[in-house]
């Protein structure tokens, strides 16, 4: 492709330049081609600046020289009108929405053959434009988490502008972050640290402690691995508000890749880590150090764990002496345990001395 | 077990009742014994008054003359002990750290051996004290969805009373369900009906079309099978506001499943039903009949939908003319459709024609 579009060019403008380029190459008389980074765990490196993987330099071509590729490319257009006419109409649709729109596209060869194949062809859409998803308007079917903390923001929605305490009012559940964390604009907030935690029994055990209240804290629920508007969030009260961000999962390799993906992006995401991930983001915990420290209830490793273990210790974003010491005594200790193992001490141990013993240690409190 | 305690017994008062009854049989020098209904499927009846579906007649015993037996009632005595101290200092806690905290009871045979084991008890307790989990304050892993519509709701938090209206003081994400529905009071509302929504996809569809605003929708993202609280929450604006419930769900079995536990409970709580189940919840769609008249994009059934299918027309919940015909022409259709199938016809055909036509047909609008 040529030259990156500089980051004011519209997102319209941006998807309508590619489909130009096609134009050229036609009218030079060269067959049209689209060339994409190559996604694969070989191909990610470490951006010094940005502090994140991105794609190496190994690239594959689609060519219009064949039949299947001409198809690729005839989709690729016809994504980009329908894309260019809902940021016209300022309207917003799901990724399987668009799956099933493209029935109704006159061109037959036009139309996607599955989910996998349209939801593909965003993601290079997304590569080669340098726009993202969200620009394009292309929401997620599940939504992000949601927010408890001492943050006033005010969120544009479609029906007008929202003013929102992320305490004061908003019930127990909390704010819940919309598909399109952009669409906030943070008033001002009394916010020590960012906690983004795995689960939702333990989100709701530092709400009902009071947790947030008393340690200012943002608490933030990620809810499994954490859908793209709460990494977003995430990295934004990070960038924008200058806040520490710690990450508190379970202790086990599945919750380190949570934990990965919050810091380092992940490798289908690699073109986005800039814009979604925060190197900065700590570890909190379960460390397998605390499993051994704070004689925590556990369960032992499974196959499938030391087999995740083994290839976290094989993975780039994991090459530190942190993490290779925790990984290899989780190994020799062949046992993990859950965030909630932590009642075994009574319902307030996480908050009364757990957390506050990590964050000081961590230098956080 | 004795009388039924009357419902204005508190549930703290209810649980100790349950110990104290042990002690009498103690004293009268009888083997401490439990009652509970048989939970399978040959076990529930349809309860005409309340017009959902309960545990029938026949009853299995838990008894304290063998070990194992005498084992579990004792892990009922310490679990009672435990809630009445949570109700006593007004805290919660989820069945999770139930499972964990048991590890700091000092008797070693009182603690579980698994989270299945105190999962189970914890019903076990519901079903022969009546009272609600919600009511021990035992709390879900995974909260409630979201609700958006013209409600003005108080809901008491544990950090005071909150007053929100769900589309106004609410980003585009909507109100998030707390995990106890039973603390919101319903201040005022304009709502026509209640629209509760499979998909997160779709969900996001109807709210930035404004469907609730032109409808006067009260919209409640199920997001999949739906949780307690998403439940106990439909019934109520149905029972207390006198709102009707249409569910729109993916046109497939495992969605008819998703209808019938928010209209007639499911076997494994037909001990909740009367709390949670929406008798008068009618299927707006997609119907299988739906497939056909608006020549939906379908997939083939597999082989498992087509077993789903046959176990639905023998399940007491779908013995109607409607379920018959609806189930008996998929069968004979052979596919099935997603609720987002309906945008091969544009992002507004769910909106404008779609919703419109079935729910005028139904007599909704």
């Amino acid at each position: 492709m040529s030259s990156t579009p500089t980051p004011e060019t519209s997102a319209r403008e941006r998807l309508l330049a590619l489909a130009d380029e096609f134009y050229d190459q036609f009218d030079s008389g060269d067959v049209p081609t689209m060339e994409l980074p190559t996604r694969t765990k070989t191909n990610i490196e470490y951006d010094e600046d940005e502090r994140v993987w991105v794609y190496g330099d190994r690239t594959s071509t689609r060519s219009a020289k064949t039949v299947s590729g001409a198809q690729k490319l005839l989709k690729v257009i016809y994504t980009i009108d329908f894309l260019a006419d809902q940021l016209d109409q300022d309207r917003s649709s799901t990724l399987r929405e668009l799956y099933y729109l493209s029935e109704s596209w006159e061109l037959d060869p036009a139309q996607f053959t599955s989910q996998d194949e349209s939801n593909q062809l965003i993601e290079d859409l997304e590569i080669v434009s340098d726009v993202r998803r969200e620009e394009f308007h292309m929401r997620p079917e599940e939504s992000g988490a949601k927010v408890m903390g001492p943050l006033r923001l005010r969120e544009q929605t479609n029906r007008g502008d929202r003013e929102i305490h992320c305490q004061h009012d908003v019930g127990q559940g909390g704010y819940q972050i919309p598909n399109d964390p952009d669409t906030i604009e943070f008033l001002d907030n009394d916010a020590a640290f960012v906690l983004c935690v795995e689960t939702g029994g333990m989100r709701d055990r530092l709400v009902e402690n009071g947790f947030d209240d008393e340690y200012d804290a943002l608490v933030v629920h990620l809810g499994g691995q954490p859908a793209r508007a709460t990494r977003r969030l995430t990295k934004r009260l990070h960038d924008e508000l200058g806040l520490e961000v710690v990450v508190f999962t379970d202790g086990d390799p599945w919750s380190y890749r949570i934990y990965g993906s919050v810091a380092y992006g992940s490798i289908k995401s690699a073109h986005l880590s800039k814009h979604l991930a925060t190197p900065d983001a700590q570890f909190v915990g379960v460390q397998p150090e605390d499993i051994v420290e704070y004689d925590l209830p556990t369960d032992p490793l499974a196959d499938s764990d030391i087999n995740a273990l083994q290839s976290e210790l094989d993975d780039p974003r994991f090459q530190s002496d942190y993490w290779e010491e925790q990984i290899e005594l989780q190994l020799e200790i062949d046992k993990k345990s859950e965030q909630q193992a932590l009642a075994s001490y009574g319902l307030d141990f996480v908050t009364d001395t757990y957390l506050p013993e990590r964050l000081s240690a961590m230098g956080v409190v």
